[in-house]
This record gives structure tokens, sequence and C-alpha cells, in this order.
């Protein structure tokens, strides 16, 4: 979604937030600024959510970093995390793709089959997109899922006093991105949107807020604070193996879930085979500002449109 | 959407459409093949139209070719255009914008000037989207639209005995891209898309099928043959001032709506400043045939993927 930088970004994202009025009266009831856009149907008993992310070759990857059918896969999960971040279920994906030169039929062919795989997995109908060429690969995938009327978790419902919780290990995908080794290099190249995790939250835990850790913790929990016009005390979130604390911070394309609720709400330890770890509080302070073990955290992470990739 | 071609593209879109199945209690009422997908939200008095569309640097537009915010502009219209052909009002867009490195911060305000002030105008409400940057400027646009329930104007309506009509003149657009002077060259740079026709068509006129000539006459008008399983006798459509025969057949980017209505409906000769003018019958015969004059028309137009772009 258009919020993805602090630095140059930031100011266009804000001015085209304030430029793209919602009409009295609109369907739209939430717009730019979270995970996913809001569309109430006229007498649906489900409000639809809206997201699209795109990967670029040599931005987000590299023509032989990925298989063919990993980089459909990874395209689509972007998206689906965004659903699962606002405690979505998947519906349909549009997906867009600019098919460069040096592409075979053979690898376009498994491109689709990385997406449909996926996509028949987690119920998202592959419902339209386009084609086209060029001289590098670009492509946006669009998902459209829904949730009951009104119970989308959104960024802007912590309040001060919530706890707040991440999901999995962090610093895996920023660490195999720098290696390319092992277990870590898999979770790069193969993340996992968290759906059931998304829909639990939303439905059984009654979250307060939520976001995907897309591009690290700490813009993404900078985010969830500007958003909720809050701060954040937290300690250190808990490391993938060979991580260090800094890939754990700000390392991005994580896709693991940051989410608040209400002081003393019962979290499970684990949500099947994914640890649920305290992280930290949400407090009053300055809109944003998040505080590591007492001492301000910068923030690092993945910002597209100043192209200061955080690489570890 | 992921239908525009006929020989490379074919192969592929073929495979996406029989693999993209849609389940059986789906949301999704029709997926890859029309101008849009439809979507049914549980409950709603409406259905939704969803489609995606891309510009290509170097395929669609040259950097000096268009000036930023027309280029925003017409990026935009490509999607609402197909929202016009189902007859449907635009509800919102998200924009994935690859921002190339050339461009300057102003070129890139002026992009969105064009895409919101058209927005605005259609009542489309900039809801979210992705901003990345690459060598060359490449740009997704997704727009939602609305129609009542079960009233979307589809390419596989068509019946045979239905008369054939088309809106405007054909061919200012291929001969603008060909002469880059005068109207034409402001028609290319500056299509509108038809949303008033397409829900005039839906409600009013009660059309039985509808597709836009995004692509060229002779291609779109095979695409709702072959979608209705039918046929087609035509005569020479009028001509935008100064075109040739073939660019007013085969010339894309036209962005005008092609549309069936029943036997000796009265349709008005013009719909606002607009020509309406009937071009033709639908008929039994070969799926997808089309007879100028009664001779076979060879299909040509733009097809992305076979790389063969018709230049007049």
């Amino acid at each position: 979604m258009l919020d993805f930088g602090l630095r140059d970004e930031r100011i266009l994202t804000d001015r085209l937030r304030k430029s793209a009025v919602i009409p009295d009266g609109s369907p739209v009831v939430l717009g730019i600024g979270d995970d996913c856009a809001i569309y109430r149907p006229r007498g649906s008993a489900d409000d639809l959510l809206f997201t699209s992310d795109t990967i670029v070759e040599g931005i987000h990857f590299e023509r032989h970093s990925h298989k063919p059918a990993e980089l459909g896969r990874k395209a689509l999960t972007r998206s689906l995390s965004d659903i699962a971040a606002m405690g979505g279920v998947p519906r349909f994906c549009l997906v867009a793709l600019c098919v460069p030169g040096w592409a075979t039929d053979s690898q376009v062919n498994r491109f689709f089959d990385g997406v449909l795989a996926l996509a028949a997995a987690t119920g998202t109908v592959l419902a339209g997109g386009d084609l086209s060429h060029g001289e590098r690969l670009f492509c946006d995938v669009t998902v459209g899922g829904s949730v009951p009327r009104g119970a989308a978790l959104r960024r802007d419902g912590a309040r001060a006093g919530n706890e707040l919780y991440v999901s999995g290990q962090l610093g895996g995908s920023a660490l195999g991105f720098a290696t390319k080794k092992g277990k870590a290099w898999k979770r790069h190249r193969a993340p996992e949107a968290r759906l059931a995790l998304g829909q639990f939250l939303r439905g059984t835990l009654r979250a307060t807020s939520a976001i995907d850790l897309s591009d690290g913790l700490s813009l993404d929990l900078r985010r969830l604070c500007l958003a909720s016009g809050l701060a954040a005390q937290i300690v250190e979130p808990p490391r993938f193996p060979g991580a260090s604390p800094e890939q754990a911070l700000h390392g991005g394309e994580e896709y693991e879930l940051l989410f608040t609720v209400r002081e003393g709400m019962k979290v499970p330890a684990r949500f099947g085979d994914l640890p649920l770890t305290r992280v930290g509080t949400i407090v009053r302070g300055t809109a944003g500002e998040v505080l590591l073990n007492g001492v301000p955290l910068t923030t690092l992470g993945y910002d597209h449109f100043s192209r200061a990739r955080f690489v570890p």
C-alpha cells in the first residue's frame, strides 16, 4: 500500500492521502494509510479489503535469485500478507505481469504455477490481470478479501496500555538475503502470509490493531504507532537462528504479524507451530516513537522511494 | 484483463483460464475472459467489477511522447474504460507505480495530478497502491466499480440477430500515433472512458453485450463474437477525420464502446455529443468470424505478448 516510507516517499504519500478525499456516502470506508483499503458494499454483511503490491526485477529480486515458481508465489504472498494483517479471508487476485525479454515460455508458465498453487491453497481465485512485455520483470498483484462488516483489524486501533506481540522469529529473511544459505535463504525466498493467524487475531483474540512486518519491525511498528497516535516500549524481539539483533529489528520481508491486544488478554504462546511473543507495550508519548529498552530506536527498514534498502 | 491476444498470448491466457477454477459457492461470479471480473458480496444489492491495466514505458508510450499528467490520466482511463464496457460506476482505484530513475519529483507529482483530477471527475477514490522504483516507468491501475446485482454488461451476451453498434469515430488514436499531429494526436494522448454511455447501455438501452475498443475493432469484435459463440457481419465503421479504413478497423486505444442490442431496439443517433452508429449484425456461423461487406476480416490489433503492435 502507499505507505512504506518515512523520508522522500512520505512527502508523496502524505500529499496523496490529503488529495485522495473520500466523499461523504462513499462505499470506501478506509483509503490510503493501512495495509488494505476497506470497501463496504451496499447492504452486505461483509466489508471488502483491497491491496496491491509489486515486485520489480533488480529491486525486490535479481534474475537468478529466485526460481520462477518461487517468484510467482512470493508476488502473491506479499499481497496476501496485507489481507492477513487486517484479519481477512482472501477471495480473488488480479495479476499484472510485465514479461521481460529474457524470460522463456517455460519460465512464464512456472511463474504462474507458483501463483496458481498458492492461490488454490488459500482459496484465492485468479480472476484476471494484464500481460505486457518489457526489459525487466515487473509484477503487480491486487488481492481482494473479505471480513465481517466493521471487523477489519486496522493500524489505528491500538490504545495506551495495550500489549504488543509479534509472531514467529525475526531477521531470517535479512540473514538469508545476506548469506544466500540454509533455512534463512529459504525463508527469504519463500515467506508465508499468516492468513490463519490474522483471522484468529480478529475473530477469537479480538486484537485491537495489527500490521504485517513487510518492511521490518522498526519501520512497521513506527507506522502502527503513528496511525494510533501513540508510542511503544519494546524489548528485543525473538530472533531467527543466526540472525543479528539488527536483522531482527530492521530486516524486512518477514511477513510476520505485529499486533496489540487489551491489557491482560490471554494470548497463547503458540498458534499452531508459530510462537507468539510479547515484545512490549503501547504507551502515551510522541506519536510514532519507539523505545528499545528505554532508548529511542532509529527507524531503518525498507524504503523503496528513498532507494535506501536496509542491507545487513 | 488477461485476454488481449490471439496468438502466443492466447495459449497462456487459455491455460490460465482453465487453471483458474472458480469453486462452487465462490463470490467470484466471472473470472478471466471479460473486461472485468465480477464479484458478488454476501447479501449486497450490487455486484462489484474489478479490472487491472498496465502501461509500460517503451511499449505503450515513450518517455517524451506524453506529458506526465496526460500519462497519469491515461493510465486510469484504460481501467475506467473496462468498467464502462460493463456498465459500471467506478468506485475506487489502486495505483502501483514504478518510478523510473529519469523522473523528477515534479514529474511524479504531475503524473498523480493527472490521476487525481480524473479520479475526482469520475467519483473514483484513490484508495491505495504501491510505489517502487526501477529503470523504466511501469504503472498498473486497478479499478473497482459497482453495478446492480446481475446487471453487468458482458461480452458473452450477444445473440444471433442482435444489432451491432459502435460509439464515436474510429481510427483517430492510430492516426495520431502515426502523425503526432492535430486532433488525432490529442485523441491518442487523452482518450476518454465512456462511463456515462456504458451506464446508459446497461440501464436504459438494455444492451445485450458490450466491449471497449482498447485493442481495435477487428480484434475486440472477434473477442465479443468468440465469447458469445457467434459471428458478425459488418460494414465500414465511421472514421475519425483523416483516418484510413485500416486505422478505423484495426487501430487500438480508441476506448469507444462496441455493443449489441436486440433486433429493432431504438438506438438514438447520438448520446450527448457522441454518435452511435449501426455497423452490423450478429449472426450464426464460425465463432469469432467477422465478415466485412461479406469478406472475412483479418484480425490485426494490439497484442502485447506476440510483440506485434499494429502500426498504421
